[in-house]
Parts: structure tokens; sequence; C-alpha cells
């Protein structure tokens, strides 16, 4: 239990202990972000009276921090008017190969099928997106244009399994668009009618004696206060990216990345909260895991090696899968190499560590293996020089032999540049965002969406999903819980 | 739900709906592998009144059908009539790197220190060691030896992080001595005064009004009984191997592996019977995943390469370590390639699927890049006759250059040779064998052991870890049960 736990969340409240009410609603969100956001303007919209709970002092969360991409596609406007072509199929074949392996298949077929609908609500709630492409994949553009490619869709092995096209969509703002988004949420949710309390720490559920959650235990204005939900709660209250306990127990390898894209509210309380209501929690192991070493994309033409000196990865792949490749795979022991023609100082301020005039000498200046680096390098060179890369098949338009020095390497150590991190894993949830305990069953009155569930990405991740699937299934969530029938 | 289960095991029965108990014991042990056995002989000892329930028609279990190697050091009797030297630091200082990440530093120390106290434990229970030492590492010797390197002691990066020394301890029998071993603990269960119920099957636990743990409902004799567990109830049920729907949430890669280890009752229910009284499960993607490509060591001289024919691995590891490495970071693609001075059948069986002249031949017929396997061939070769290994530090006695054609491959695939693999992830347990909830607060009465818990192989594995754990673990469990307050 962290210090500042007045209750231990997995203690649940038994309904008949509680001798007063302090609020009602019929549905309770507890967590204001994308997810939160998204969950109460759809419940409020469905003639619920929703309360939306949120601990820290206005809604934001984590995903005010973010880029503010959001996954969309199957031929959205913006596709279309960029002049791509996109079906909810090839959408789906790229998802379930890119997120895996463990993906919920039911969720991403859902999540393809509506997608371009999920685009006109965003229009409709507010939320801005230019009908324009930006060329640099990766991260989101630092101009206000919207779409780019976020999961590797146009490189290999994704180009070969479903036809390449961009799906991060970035709301129409300079750079990264999270906080706009969530000014834009935040104002759809302030008018669609739910009351908003901020400041008010949610410590645990409420159960009655049929299992079904009916309530939460809050701290406000310094006291504990008991607000009961006539429908359903909906926990949209972020990972547990903060919490360094629940971190080693389920996966210990992301605590040495030195960014954890997270706020406070992110320390797994909420997952904490229906796990003592009964609720099942699924690849706790799974984490984002970026480096942001491309853009510029040109860095690509460079080659990633491992500790022994062996490439592991298409370069041109999305710098999420790079990071999770190298994290869970290679112990994040990971150099970028160049010569003098590819270097330049990347987005991030990436700087050259090591520089030599030749391969060997920068071999044994990075301390690699006599030799190892050198052979990566002639193999690499001599089929580059031929359009190949038969080990990784990076595109032919990224393929640069290494020959100008001096030559150069980045090292990319976790204590040496910066390595981005959240968590994936949560509670197990339906599409509809029921809460399902160990046996698959669902636990009458609780529902969840965003970063406290097992979302759409299973292991895998692309940029957009966390907004994506967050809002999407928030969305969902909300709903179900307003339709839910009240408990006799 | 499975469909042989009766009742959801995440859903508890609570106390004041139980009429009548049907039996009633201080401790009630549930499962009667290696864990249960060792529980219910030590609680019985501690002067506890002890029920054991096995769901089979009799003890065993899957440790029944394991090799019978035990983990244990520090300085054995029969580690010191082979002549190792071993000290519980040097056990602690490998075990502590081998197991991890996410190694539970506590459990780890009270293992290493009393590991040689546990070995008199068993000997005093009728289990006999011969003090012998069998030189070929990795699994169980063919003979009654029992002595054996299990978990790449004397490889790297161990060798050089502490002082190596073989573990593994079989009991006196010959070849595979599981069986036999669980023929010595059901006959020291059966002397320690416990009461053994068999074809019982366990389907929730009782909770009550405090959330203590007070007793479990069964299956028995076609109805259904109340068992009252006045001191404590121990899960010691085995993993959930053979669940494939646990699986697929957990750790869905191993669903792959040709050979689960198991036995009907590894389907998770005791952790999910746990985790309806509120249990936290930690760790759930881990798995041991073993290919038995060695013995025999000879074949260690040749090289192990992953898809695009690079080496990965020192070959002279614990092939334990071989099949995680492969299964979780090569995509359980790998080729072992071999010279015809070097090559044989291997004791599992397994065959060269590829015969060339040239590795250029080979490296077509395989199916490798052009030139990968060439390459890695020239570079191990070029070191391994000046008895050197830079990447992966094979130990000199086993670098032996790859010239003798013809050139064989032996395909390493999930489909074409034997994977063997079994859950590690489970139920966060204290050295004690308490269960804790996600809040870290122990339930009370309630405890486990073995493959029910994540014991002390947090990802890594060695052979022997978990009879050494399940009974190290299982005794704890026993008697903290026993030593418990009955509830008031």
């Amino acid at each position: 239990m962290a210090s500042h736990e007045r209750i231990n969340p997995a203690t649940v409240r038994k309904a008949r202990t509680v001798r007063k009410w302090d609020l009602e609603a019929d549905v309770v969100v507890v967590g204001y972000g994308c997810a939160g956001a998204c969950a109460t303007i759809e419940a409020a919209e469905a003639g619920a009276d929703v309360l939306l709970l949120e601990r820290a002092s206005g809604g934001g969360g984590t995903s005010a921090l973010s880029g503010g991409l959001i996954y969309m596609g199957g031929g959205t406007p913006v596709q279309k008017a960029c002049g791509f072509e996109d079906t909810p199929e090839e959408m789906y074949k790229f998802l379930i190969t890119a997120l895996g392996p463990g993906v919920d298949e039911a969720k991403v077929r859902v999540f393809c099928d509506e997608s371009v609908a999920h685009f006109h609500w965003f229009e409709r709630h507010g939320v801005p997106f230019k009908p324009s492409f930006y060329p640099e994949p990766g991260s989101e553009a630092p101009t206000d244009d919207c779409l780019i490619y976020t999961g590797g869709e146009d490189a290999y092995p994704f180009d070969r399994i479903a036809k390449p096209a961009p799906r991060g969509h970035k709301p129409q703002h300079p750079a990264a668009a999270g906080g706009f988004l969530m000014q834009k949420l935040v104002a759809a949710t302030e008018r669609s009618g739910a009351r908003i309390e901020c400041d008010v720490r949610c410590e645990t559920l409420v159960v009655n004696e049929h299992g079904r959650v009916v309530g939460v235990v809050v701290w406000q204005d310094k006291r504990r206060r008991f607000v009961r939900a006539r429908r359903g709660v909906v926990l949209t209250a972020g990972g547990f990216t903060m919490n360094q306990e629940m971190v080693a127990r389920h996966t210990p390898l992301i605590w040495k990345c030195s960014y954890k894209l997270g706020v406070d509210g992110d320390d797994g309380r909420a997952i904490r909260m229906a796990m003592g209501a009964g609720a099942d929690i699924i690849h706790m192991d799974a984490a984002e895991v970026a480096i942001p070493l491309t853009p510029p994309r040109r860095l690509m033409r460079g080659i990633l090696v491992n500790r022994v000196g062996q490439r592991f990865i298409n370069e041109d792949t999305y710098y999420g899968r790079v990071g999770q490749e190298s994290l869970f795979r290679q112990d994040a022991h990971m150099y970028l190499i160049v010569d003098n023609t590819i270097y330049e100082r990347n987005a991030a301020g990436f700087e050259a560590t090591h520089v030599e005039e030749t391969v060997a000498d920068l071999e044994k200046s990075i301390g690699l293996p006599t030799g190892s680096l050198q052979g990566t390098v002639e193999y690499y060179n001599r089929f580059a020089a031929q359009g190949e890369d038969p080990l990784f098949h990076k595109t032919p338009a990224l393929l640069q032999t290494l020959t100008n020095p001096p030559y150069a390497a980045i090292d990319c150590r976790t204590d040496k540049v910066l390595w981005a991190t959240f968590t994936l894993g949560g509670l197990h949830t339906q599409p509809t965002g029921e809460v399902l305990n160990p046996d698959g069953q669902v636990i009458p009155g609780l529902y969840a969406a965003g970063r406290t569930t097992s979302g759409l990405a299973a292991h895998g991740y692309c940029s957009g999903i966390s907004l994506g699937d967050g809002s999407f299934f928030g969305r969902k969530a909300g709903r179900s819980a307003a339709m839910a029938n009240a408990p006799t």
C-alpha cells in the first residue's frame, strides 16, 4: 500500500455498512482523462444522470500529456482527403498482428468496424481534424497536420500483411495535441449535463450482498463520503506506470525506462479497487516502450545493433516497436550506427556518443566484440548496394551503404537516452466495457476502459492506440452502464 | 469457466450460508503433489489436525511426472561428498540472477540459508540420495546418480557471477525419479497422521464476514460438502498450464509448445479460488520452456542460430534457458548447426533435418538469408580456432570449429521437436506461505505453495526449482497454517 492511501483499495466496502449515501447518480465515472470524458458524455447522452469523479483538480490526466494521436481508420474523411485507401478489414488485419500476441479479436473487430463513425463522433463533439498528411512517421507532427503512420504499417512485416494506410489522427493543433484534445473533450463533457467533481479521491468500491458494485467510497473535503451508483461504476483512472511495487510484480523491466508516461493517478489504484470486487487482470507484463530515435526518418538509414553488434529489426519500423523489441528481447542494449552522410542530431536531441574514422575503431570504441560490427556492416553494405535487406527487409528507399567516414554511434541504452513507457495490462473487459472475473463472468455494475484495462494492445503497440481504445471503449462502457438495469 | 466446473471457483462461499460442516480440520491442504505432501507433513508434525484433499485418485500430481530433481545447495552432504564447495551466499548470488528479473529476494534468501537443513529433512522423511555426481548437465541422470548442473551454473554469465556448483539433487532411483520421490513423500504423508481424502474436487473457498478463509466447498461422492479449516487452507494444486483460456490471457506464447508438463488439475482452479478470496496474481507471463537439445553435452559444440542465421546464446547454458530465450525472444525459430564431427542423434531423439556438403548449401536448404549463416560460421570458426567466443563466451572446452562436412541442421521449431512448458506465475505469497492481496496485505487463513504461486522463479528457471520451492515453501505454508490462531 502506498503511504498516501488511507484505505486499501482492494478491500471493498459492504453496502449494508453504508449508513447514508452522500451523493447519488445513475452512472459514476472514476477518472477524467480521455476514456472518462468519453464515457461520461456517452452515458449522459444515453439519458443517464452521470457523476464524474476526478482525483486531480481538473480534467486531463495522462491523456493531456500525450501527443494527442488517435488511431482511427477504415476510410475516415481525412484518409480519403489525403488519398489513402483503407477499409475496416485492412485495419483489422494490421492490428490483429501488430498488437499481439494475445489480442482480443472481438475488441479489434468492433473497433475497426465502427472507426469511421467514431471519427465523426469526435468531430460532432468539437474535436477538429485538418485533412492533411504528415510524412514523418512515428510521433505526432510538429505542425497542425493530422494524419501519420504510427505503427509501422508501411514497413516490414506489416506491409505484406495488410495494405498500408496511415491511421494516426491528430486533432488540428500545432505539435503535441493531447492537451488540446482534452480541452475539447472537457468542454463537451461540461456541455453533456453530467456533474463533475474534482479533487475527489476514490478509495474503494462498494459491493452489495449479491456481489454487485453499487457505489464508491471517496475522500473529499477532508472527509469520507459514500457515492451511490444506481446503474454502474465506470473505472477510467489510468494504468499502474507510477506504482513501483506493481511494476516489479508484473513488468519489472520497464522500471529502468527514464520517462514514465503518466500522472500520479497512474498508481494502479483503480485496478486494485476492481480486484477487490473480484476482477481479473490480464497481460500485466505488457507495456508501451518507445525510444524516439526517429524522426527524422532519414536516421532510419542507419542500422540498429544489439550488445553483440548484430542487427535485430528493420530500422524503418515504428519506434515503439523498436523500443519493445530492445527492452524485452535485447536487454535494452542498443546502438544506432551511422556514417557521415546519414548522421544528424535527432528530433529528441540524441547525439553521437562515439565517432571514429573506421568501423573497426568504432566497434572498439563502443566495446563491441572484435569483428562483430565489422561483419554486420559489411553484410549490410553488400546487400544495401543492391537495394536489398535480406535479414529484416528495410524498405529499399532507406537502404544506403555506410561507407562515408567518420562513422558514429548513438548509445541508446536506458541510462543514455529517453525511453518512454507506460503499462498496457489491466482489467479484463468485454467489448461492452463490462469487467470480468477470473472465471470469465461479468461483475454486475462494474465497467472500465482506458489503461485501467487491457485494451486493444495485448502486447504490441502503435501510437494512437491508447487514446483510440480509451475513447472508443470509454464510450462503450459509458453507454453500457447507462443502459444497465438498476439493482432491485 | 471450463465445462466440467460445477461452481465458478472465483465465486467464494459466504460462511454464514454454510449450514453444516461435513468435515473439519485445523489445516486443510488442497492438492497432493510435492508441495501438498510437504505442507501436510509439516503441519501434522507441528501438531495440527490436518486434512489433505486431492482431486485425483491418489497422490503424485505433476510432481510425479517430473524428473525428480530438487534444487538444493549451500554445502549439502552430497555436494561435499562429490568435492563441490558451495555456500548459501554463492547459491543466493546465482539464483537471484538466474531466476530474474523480478525475483523475491526474501524468498531466495531463506531458501538458500535453510537449504542444507531441507536436504536433511528429505532424508529424515525417507528420500534417499546417492552421494554421486553425473557430468551431463541439464536433465536428470539416466542412472541413479544424484548431483548435476541444472541451471547453467558453470556457463556464461553465471560462472562469472557466482562460484559454480551443481545443485540439482535427484533421489536415488534410476532415471526420472519424480514418481519415486512422490512414493516416498506419500509414505511420509501417510505416516504423519494426517487424514487424506482423494477423488475430492475443491470448488471454491469459504470466507467469513471478516474476509478470513475458513473452509472449502468440495464435491465428493457425487454431492457437495463443506469442509471447515479452523486454522487455515493451504493451496498446493498446481499451475494453469492446461487451461488454454488462462494461458491466452497471461502467457499466450507457450501454447505452441508441444508438451505441456502438467496433469488435468493444472487448470488454474486454485489460483482462481484464491482470487475469489481477494488474492493477487503476479508474474503470470512467466513460464518454464525447455527444449532438451542437450544432452549429450557434445552437441553443445554446435551453434544455435535464429531465423536470420545469427547466434543468440552460449550453447553450453542450461537448455531451459535456451528454450525461454528462443520462445520469448527469438519467436521459437531456432536451428542447431553441426558438422560431421559433432553430429549425433540427441538423447531426446532429435535428428538432422538438413544435411549438405557446404555451409552455403545448408543455409539455402534451411531457407536462411543468403550469406547469413556463412558469416556466422566464419566468425565462429575464426575465434573458436583460438579458443574464444567473443559473442557469448561458450566455455573453451566446447569450442570446436565447424569444418568437417557434411554440415547438418536440426530444425528446432515448436512443430518439429519437443518443447516442454509449464507456467510459473501465480499467487503472490510471503516466504511464510501467506497469500497476499493486491495491496500487499495478508489474507487471513489462506496459504499457498508450489506452482499455484509465483515462487522462486520470477522469470528465469533452473531444473529442480519447482520441486525445490514447492517442497520448501510447502513446508513453510504448512507450518504457518498449523501455528495460526483460529478465528475467534
